[in-house]
């Protein structure tokens, strides 16, 4: 069944794919970012509500943003971990609570990790900690929310169209955003709930 | 061999049980909290350095301390979760930094999570997003500690001891300090570094 949905972050090259591979599959798609599309800042939780309100009820809300500081452990101070907590953490858990009196019934947020939550690299543990932050809050809010929404998070590899991190993630097989994408959609058609998918 | 080590918040349940295990097994134990003994505040990273100074070189420096704000989900806000990450988080990952640098060489840091990582209940998701944040610091930050450094975290279950939280954990086993302290002093003692130990 055609799903309403919100890419937030959908400029990115993970949100734009995910956009491309839900209409591909006949949902009907509005992209927001920071940038391009429907407006919104996730730092700034009026602008989450605004948006929300703007675009009417919808089916699924996917969030693909957030920045973390990336610099040697030695490096990395508490304003860093902070930073990062605040941004891609924070920020998307704004997103799934603002969202939650939002979505109809049984909706879904998908929220979006990554994969140093599982593995370290030298610059990486300020990204872990914002990632295993909110992998924990996915597991621990998903049996709490009501009128039978959902909630997952997709935790991606570093990605084929992003060269530019390739040599910070030696060992790492990278993965096409089109790949990544289909956990989105596919967690946003099922039925799980509380899970952290790793792609 | 016996250590010289540093137990913070050594007026806790966790705490006093961790330093009374390491003092049974011959080690030299300096407690520390915000109440009684050495005092330290890690909120304040001046305190946790002064701290540090005034007691000399250590082996292992053991944290477990730390709090979180436990509401139902529907009821955390953003400060809440930002509140547990700044103290519970944030505090521990500021011990570990700074004892990183008053260490010993092949010393040890010991922080302290939660079995909230890993399993839900109603009013623990800003407990699992601290936990989560940490045990992900934790296993990032572990492999790139200098001086043969090694960092380890242990996630106890409720305690038998603090019957006041049993009735937020249906279904959890309350497990002995005593028992928890068991598995601080297999790490101090032990060679492992970036691993979660459940109790």
């Amino acid at each position: 069944m055609p799903q309403k949905i919100l890419v937030i972050g959908a400029s990115g090259l993970i949100g734009s794919a995910v956009a491309d591979a839900l209409e591909a599959r006949g949902h009907r798609v509005i992209r927001a970012s920071r940038s391009t599309g429907e407006h919104v800042d996730i730092r700034d939780a009026d602008s989450i509500a605004a948006l929300l309100q703007r675009v009417g009820p919808m089916d699924a809300v996917v969030s693909a943003v957030g920045s973390v500081p990336f610099k040697p452990v030695s490096e990395l101070t508490l304003e860093d971990f902070r930073a990062g907590f605040d941004d891609k953490t924070l920020g998307q858990i704004s997103v799934a609570t603002i969202a939650a009196s939002h979505l109809r019934d049984g909706g879904s947020v998908t929220v979006t990790t990554g994969i140093l939550d599982g593995r370290p690299v030298p610059t990486g543990a300020a990204a872990s900690v914002a990632n295993g932050a909110l992998n924990a809050y996915v597991r621990a809010a998903a049996p709490y929310l009501p009128r039978g929404l959902r909630i997952n998070a997709i935790s991606p590899n570093v990605l084929l169209e992003a060269p530019g991190y390739h040599a910070s993630f030696p060992g790492f097989t990278p993965v096409a955003a089109a790949d990544v994408a289909r956990a989105y959609v596919d967690v946003i058609e099922g039925d799980e709930t509380g899970t952290v998918i790793s792609v």
